[in-house]
């Protein structure tokens, strides 16, 4: 059975998982550490937890529960103290504080929801997102980077405090990996982020396994506005240290105009500027249904892929390895 | 297999199940819902759910799932917006939203804690515990009542607001029980509640089952001060409508003394006054020992039941069926 990694964090990583889960695979899922807006965010300035957001999501898509206990995870309380939490942060943080490991929590999680593969937190260790822009204003938090539209006039660093360290079993999931995916995702608040750990890209320059990135559909105005495909690779490269990637997934189906226009304010498309690239692969992978808007993950972008059409492409790439 | 049924609420039936668990038997609590106080009163308050905390307790007592969960289920916040609730009210109490009924929440629950038997709200209407004092006070829910000190004084009526029907799998396990199992608990806050519910009464009187009464240990300051087996009976007649108990069991070991002592402002011991009376049955069944204080329940009175030992008495009634 084929070792299919991926990388990355919040509702990128549900959408690759929720596709490959249907398939024959050893599936893992290294998940970023740096959320700490929302639900999440409370719960670790109050409990002194890891943040269990986006492992949640994780896992979630990685269950073969019934549904109600998929949907009870996703649950959020709508009144009083409780208001904006989702039960399964709450599980998770509960089990953390009960157990007194993080890791352990995430295990037991896993087990009542009966998940395909493992979900691995990319470090134990507890950070903080921070980036420092050009004008030398500080944004303090993964949660000011994505509220954040001036990262586009230039930052001078973005790093994680203190510096963690990766976690073993991530490095072994990348070390042992056929094929890792990276991407889609927030790329200052969910992709860049993982890289920052100690250990992660240098297991990213070493592994055998052929390492495959899917692009973005969609910029983020004022932090990648306008941005092409050569510039996420450009940006990803820097924090990898290589240009590592054998294969780039890039959606070719133009989204309705109207959607376009909906989502201008939030942001624009990513362009394909790839086109001399022998790596890239172009296919229609974007979501053209609106059926499952109100599915298990809120979707706060109709502009999104369609999590069987990227699985099927995937599995193209599995299969040739 | 004998089918026995636990009626009350709170500590009391998480004693008895506990002890009751490890053998072999069909059994069933029927839960009390009028609590109204702490996690679970303001989980009522702010959800509008029915209240999870005496359910949750008896599905921990029922539970054969790992220690660890059983942990997790009375794990209580101690910090910020969630100070106070116990995971396991939150999670009844998503599971309610997320079904849209607690009866499903508590199979729910049941089944993932593996638990033995089953756990039955009295009723799944949502009602107030109301008392009227004879100097006309009202005491307007469970906790006002159960921190009042002037009950002695003597009350007018106790009542469920709106007046509720029972469940009718309540009814259903009283009518097919061998025995009933009734006691120990508060008199106004546990036991009596549950005899208010619609049907509850008349179904106790109707069953063929035996019934065994088990008589608080302590007093309660204020509320049934100085009270003797007899003036139990006596208040449980009232609302029965009937004297239905065929054994009335009664622990004859003498706490140490400077337990009492310690006890004095909370309530004395409840005197047996009871000798000439043929269904009584008297034994040791006082824990002797601190050894569980720090376990899965907070045991707020040291001078309790020993559930292994109330459980070897209430089983020699049962073999004796």
């Amino acid at each position: 059975m084929k070792k299919v990694v991926v990388i990355g964090g919040g509702t990128g990583n549900f959408t690759v998982l929720s596709g490959l889960k249907k398939y024959e695979l050893d599936l893992a899922a290294i998940v970023s550490m740096a959320d700490d807006g929302g639900s999440t965010g409370v719960l670790r300035d109050e409990l002194g937890v890891l943040p269990p957001g986006d492992v949640r999501q994780c896992l979630v898509a990685l269950s073969n529960s019934s549904r109600l206990m998929r949907s009870l995870m996703n649950y959020r309380f709508d009144n009083g103290q409780l208001k904006g939490h989702s039960f399964g942060n709450l599980f998770l943080s509960a089990l953390e504080k009960v157990t007194g490991s993080f890791e352990r929590a995430v295990e037991e999680v896993g087990k009542i929801l009966a998940i395909k593969g493992k979900v691995i937190p990319v470090t134990q260790n507890k950070v903080r997102l921070k980036m420092i822009l050009h004008n030398q204003k500080i944004l303090d938090g993964e949660k000011e980077i994505y509220l954040s539209d001036e990262i586009d006039q230039g930052y001078k660093s973005i790093y994680l405090e203190p510096f963690p360290k990766a976690d073993h079993h991530a490095i072994d999931e990348i070390m042992n990996a056929d094929l890792i995916i990276f991407g889609p995702g927030g790329l200052y608040t969910s992709l860049i982020p993982s890289l920052l750990v100690e250990g992660i890209s240098k297991a990213l320059r070493d592994t055998k396994a052929k390492k495959v990135f899917v692009m973005n559909l969609m910029n983020k105005h004022g932090q990648t506005t306008s941005f092409k495909a050569t510039d996420y690779l450009r940006e990803i490269k820097r924090y990898i240290g290589d240009d590592v990637f054998d294969h780039i997934l890039i959606n070719n189906k133009q989204p309705p105009e109207h959607l376009i226009e909906t989502y201008s304010k939030e942001g624009n498309l990513v362009i394909n500027d790839l086109e001399s690239d022998s790596r890239i692969i172009v296919a229609g992978i974007l979501s053209d249904t609106l059926k499952d808007v109100k599915s298990e993950m809120i979707q706060k972008n109709l502009i999104r892929h369609d999590s069987k059409k990227l699985a099927e492409e995937l599995m193209l790439i599995v299969n040739s390895l």
